[in-house]
C-alpha cells in the first residue's frame, strides 16, 4: 500500500453565514520508527513520500553513515510504520551521543551544534560559488509555485536544491527537518554536487536548519521566513550564506553576503 | 543578565534597487539544558522569556511532575544556559521511557502518543464547555494582534489561553512546543481552571500539539493554520475540538464540533 501525502476528510466550514459540511484535503502524518541493526533508533513523524531518501538523509545527518554505500539493507514497511536498516559496519558513534540527538529548535528540544555528532558531520562550507540576487528570488518563487501539497493542505514544508538555472529537485514534508533530510538523501543517492548550488526552504532558519545545510555541504540557504540569532552566528562560523524574507522582489541577506551577486 | 526575546543586527536589504545596509530585529535562540537531580535530562532551544514556566510546563508535559509542588528547587542560569531541578521525590518513570521522548512532529522525530509517558499524561478531555464561533475568531485575532515579537521578527510562535470574554494569558517562543509548555507552566503555577477555556495557537495542529492540549486539559484548540490527519484522529480519541484556518471571519471545525456554538 502506497500512502499519499494528503487525505480527504469531512469538516465543518464556518464563514459567518453559518456552518456547512464539506470535504477538505488534510496532510498525512506517518510515524516511522527506525531500527538500526535491530535496535530502535528513532521515531520520525513524517509525510509518507520519499521515505527511502528520508531514512538515508536522516542517518547521514545524524552521523550514522557518510554515504548510502554503508547501508547493507533498507526495508521500509509503510503499513506498520517501521524501517529496518542494516549497516555494513557497526554503529561506530557512542550510543550516549545519539541519546542526545533530540532535537529540533522548531520544537524546542535540540541537540546543540557542539554535540558530538554535529561536530563530525557539520563541516564549514568553503565554496566560492556566487549566485545572482535575481536567481535567489526566482528559486524561492519556483519553490512556492511548485508545492501542490502545500496549496491544498497548508500543512507542509518544502526544501529544494537549485542552481542559477532553476530548481533541480524539491522535497516536501510536514516536518521542517524531514524535508531537508529527504533532500539530503536525494543528493547522496544521486551523487549530486551541492557546493555550487543553493537550498531553498519554506520554513524559518533556525540553528538546526543551518546545521543541516552545513551537513549537506551547501553554502547558500534561502528562505521566505525569518532567521534566529543563533542560526546566524552558526552560519557565520560554518560559512553559510543566509538569505531570508524572500518575498516579492525583496530579500534580506544576513551572513556571508560575498556569495550574492547584487548586480545580476 | 536578563536576555531579550529579540536582538538587533546589521543586515543587507535588497529590493531591486540594489543592496543597502540596515539594522534589523532578529529572534533570540537560547539553548537551555535541563538537569534533573544532577543528570542531564534534555536541551531545550527556546526564546529566553518565561523560562521558569517553560521548565515547569516541560516537566509536566513529559510526565516528570504533576504539579509545581513536586519541585524542591529550580535554579535557572540564563547566562550559561543551564536549569537545575531538584525533585522532592525521585524520577519515577523508567529512564528508557524518557529516552524515547524525542520529539516533535514539526521536526519529525516524535515520541508517539502510545509511548509510556504520554499515556500517563494525555488524558481524555471530558468537558462540556461550549464556545461561540465568534469567540473563536476573536481569540485568534487577539492572539495575532498581541504578538509584538512576531510582528518585529517574523520568527516566533504564540500560544494563549482564553475564554468567551477574551485572552487571559499569551506566551511566545521560537519553538512551537515551547510556547505551549510555557502556557502549561503558567496554568499550573496559577492553578488556572482550563477545562472551560480554549487554547489559541499560531502554529500547525500536529499530533504533538493535540497531545499537549490534552495534557494541559483544555478541550478546545484554535489555530490559524492547518491540522494533520494523525492530529485529528488523536483529537477525536482524546476529546479535543480542533478548529483550524481561523482567518478573517472564517474557520474550519475538524473534530468534536459539539463544543462550538455556531449560533453566536
Amino acid at each position: 500500500m502506497e500512502l499519499s501525502n494528503t487525505t480527504t476528510r469531512k469538516i465543518i466550514k464556518y464563514d459567518g453565514d453559518g456552518p456547512r459540511e464539506m470535504w477538505d484535503t488534510i496532510a498525512t502524518e506517518l510515524p516511522l520508527t527506525l531500527k538500526v541493526g535491530g535496535e530502535e533508533f528513532a521515531t520520525i513523524v513524517c509525510s509518507p513520500s520519499d521515505l527511502r531518501e528520508l531514512v538515508i538523509g536522516f542517518l547521514a545527518s545524524e552521523g550514522v553513515i557518510r554515504s548510502p554505500g554503508q547501508i547493507a539493507s533498507l526495508d521500509i514497511h509503510e503499513d506498520t510504520g517501521f524501517a529496518y536498516v542494516e549497516l555494513k559496519g557497526s554503529l561506530t558513534a557512542n550510543r550516549s551521543d545519539y541519546s542526545k540527538r533530540f532535537i529540533g529548535s522548531c520544537c524546542g528540544k535540540s541537540r546543540q551544534f557542539y554535540f558530538h555528532n554535529d561536530m563530525l558531520t557539520a563541516r564549514t562550507v568553503m565554496t566560492r560559488t556566487r549566485m545572482p540576487a535575481a536567481s535567489c528570488i526566482r528559486l524561492m518563487r519556483q519553490l512556492q509555485e511548485g508545492s501542490d501539497d502545500f496549496r491544498s493542505t497548508g500543512g507542509v514544508h518544502n526544501a529544494a536544491i537549485g542552481s542559477e538555472g532553476g530548481l533541480l529537485a524539491a522535497r516536501t514534508d510536514i516536518g521542517r527537518h524531514n524535508a531537508l533530510d529527504k533532500l539530503f538523501g536525494y543528493c547522496l543517492l544521486n551523487n549530486l554536487r551541492v557546493s555550487d548550488k543553493a537550498i531553498a526552504f519554506s520554513g524559518r532558519l533556525s540553528s538546526e536548519v543551518v546545521l543541516k545545510a552545513a551537513k549537506i555541504g551547501c553554502g547558500i540557504l534561502l528562505s521566505k521566513s525569518a532567521p534566529t540569532d543563533l542560526a546566524l552566528r552558526l552560519a557565520e562560523d560554518l560559512g553559510i550564506t543566509c538569505v531570508g524574507f524572500i518575498r516579492g522582489g525583496e530579500m534580506n541577506v544576513y551572513t556571508h553576503h560575498e556569495r550574492i551577486d547584487f548586480e545580476r
